[in-house]
């Protein structure tokens, strides 16, 4: 174990400047339950984005400083700085999550007992060499896993997870799931496969479509198509999908499942019900890759839900004993249902250049970004 | 009793036509279970006009028949028209609630125990002069209370006090109420000053903001106001408000509400956060008096869901127990809490007249029709 340890940060300036950067950090000491990480590979993923770019306008990026110490600046527009008032003139850590090997634990029993594993982390900001996480915030992996096969252990399996065990906890019988091409939906489709779950995949290209059903998928729609709300609305009617997620949020999907699933309940009633069907319809938004507005044009009556899906607060729900069987479910299908692939490795410094962040920035289907933060 | 019954119904043809119209029909014979009561008070509620004028385009409205059997005729706008088809060619009976004597009862105990008493009902086709209806379907009142005292003994009460029960249920501990100077505006203010409980009004009128001043309300704000989020995020700030209710539903009051309640939960934090709070935010739309597209803003972070809030799903939801105790509590606070006052006095011909249906269609605050259906 060295001296040296830096971390990856994103600090927005009173000036309306983002900055990332990466800086040099103490070596951390454990305390009683705590561990030490020497970090091995984390994924670059969307939902660490949020953090890292902010509301900045990453078209105004610009690189500076060195190959050893990059630097990223870019403008935040004026009239988004109140909102971000908590963060100015602060170094905020970026990264969800990562892997790497116990190198140091402290005192108790739980922590010794982790000492030269490999574990997966959550949080805190795991673009970093070395850190030091509590160890309620670690899955130890089993024998054998590598770091690059852990990275991703936390937020695509466990929110995937969590979608289908909020969808059994709910009462509902199968999902649908818009962008369901991403990383997450390719887990999600493997689970639901694993679990005999109906999965109803909305993509928006062919070659998405084509990707999930040689995947084996079932039920792949296109929100492309003209017959769009058609065949979604004949899936649902197969499926009796009543609860659906979404990452994007802004525009009408969201209104446009509801819609279809409305049409799906009611399309062969004969009564007429002023208020719309009694079968409630829930909606979950996940993300916000369209953070314009959400559009709900109701014609889905009055039993209907639209709610922000966090994984934290899914897992608060849930309760300790489901997440526990779902951390040891990753943990020992990590190289199956829940593998990551990853199209590029990057070091911590490689992270920080312009053509890396137009890359995964992007945050296109098939291209994802690991960061081996150990050279 | 006599053996003449009639009943308010709305027909839509299938050449694009709603009709409203007076039918005779056969006096009802009551079940072992069921209470025969002469209707003597039914008041016409925003929600009535669903049934009633359906998507009917009122301003085509014409009168014909005559001063005993009065028809409207309106067109409906054809690309409606599919959503409507289980109601074509059918006569859907009009009203949700009312009050009157009983005047025949079934064999069984709790019928028989009906016998003469005042009575409100709710369900089926209200306006109509003698209706039959299960005894689960009524509230005895107290001795003495009038038909008009009673004919509002659902709907108005009912929704109010379902709105408080469903905050304490879901652990809320103020509400935040749009539209709020509605009768049911007005007797959702009367509940929570006698329950002690905080209650921010939403008016954009100044004088509906003097009319709920002067009834005692501390919270008013005015949606027309400049300073309206300014105002709201400071009753929120002083209240705790994190749960709303709203019958526009069009537009983005909902979400204005949500994002000020936001930004009153994180007014004073120091962390900044990108999932925004943890504080559950709910927002409830319980009408559709805009039924135009709902539009989220989403400033609020992902702890929030809105919903469509209905009646009946909302007493599901709060259980047998708790509805029992708010029946009992409606009969006996119809005169104080739970009073209602009506601007105008129709019967069932007079309620088919097109200048009655210009005002009370109006929906204007302060402006409320009461149907008295013997003559």
């Amino acid at each position: 174990m060295t001296d040296k340890n830096k971390q990856l940060v994103s600090t927005i300036s009173d000036d309306n400047k983002l900055t990332l950067s990466l800086k040099d950090i103490d070596m951390p000491q454990p305390g009683p339950d705590e561990i030490v990480v020497r970090m091995e590979a984390m994924p670059l993923n969307p939902s660490d984005f949020g953090v890292m770019f902010s509301a900045a306008d990453m078209s105004t990026a610009t690189q500076s400083g060195t190959d050893d110490s990059p630097v990223i600046t870019a403008d935040v527009p004026e009239k988004v700085m109140p909102a971000l008032k908590t963060r100015v003139n602060k170094d905020t850590p970026v990264g969800n999550e990562g892997a790497g090997t116990v190198v140091a634990a402290g005192s108790s029993e739980a922590a010794q007992a982790l000492m030269g594993k490999m574990v997966a982390v959550i949080g805190g900001g795991t673009y970093r060499q070395y850190h030091c996480v509590n160890v309620r915030s670690c899955i130890e992996m089993k024998d054998g896993t590598t770091a690059t096969e852990a990275a991703s252990s936390f937020v695509n399996p466990l929110t995937s997870l969590a979608m289908v065990e909020t969808m059994r906890a709910e009462g509902h019988k199968a999902i649908v799931h818009a962008a369901a091409a991403s990383s997450l939906g390719q887990m999600l489709n493997r689970i639901c496969m694993a679990d005999g779950i109906d999965l109803i995949n909305i993509v928006r290209k062919e070659s998405q479509e084509k990707l999930l059903r040689d995947m084996g998928a079932k039920y792949v729609v296109n929100s492309s198509s003209e017959t769009f709300t058609k065949d979604l609305t004949a899936a649902i009617i197969e499926t009796g999908a009543t609860i659906s997620f979404d990452p994007i949020g802004g525009g009408k999907l969201s209104s446009d499942i509801l819609n279809c699933m409305e049409a799906a309940i009611t399309h062969d009633v004969e009564e007429y019900s002023v208020y719309g069907s009694d079968a409630f319809k829930q909606a979950y938004i996940y993300g916000a890759l369209d953070r314009g507005p959400i559009t709900l044009n109701r014609n889905f009556g009055f039993a209907w839900g639209v709610n922000g899906f966090l994984l934290f607060n899914a897992l608060g729900k849930l309760g300790s004993e489901t997440v526990k069987a779902m951390r040891k479910r990753v943990a020992e299908e990590i190289t199956t249902t829940f593998a990551s692939s990853y199209t590029h490795e990057v070091t911590l410094e490689e992270a920080l250049q312009l053509k890396s962040i137009a890359a995964y920035g992007k945050q296109a289907t098939g291209e994802k970004y690991l960061i081996k933060p150990q050279g």
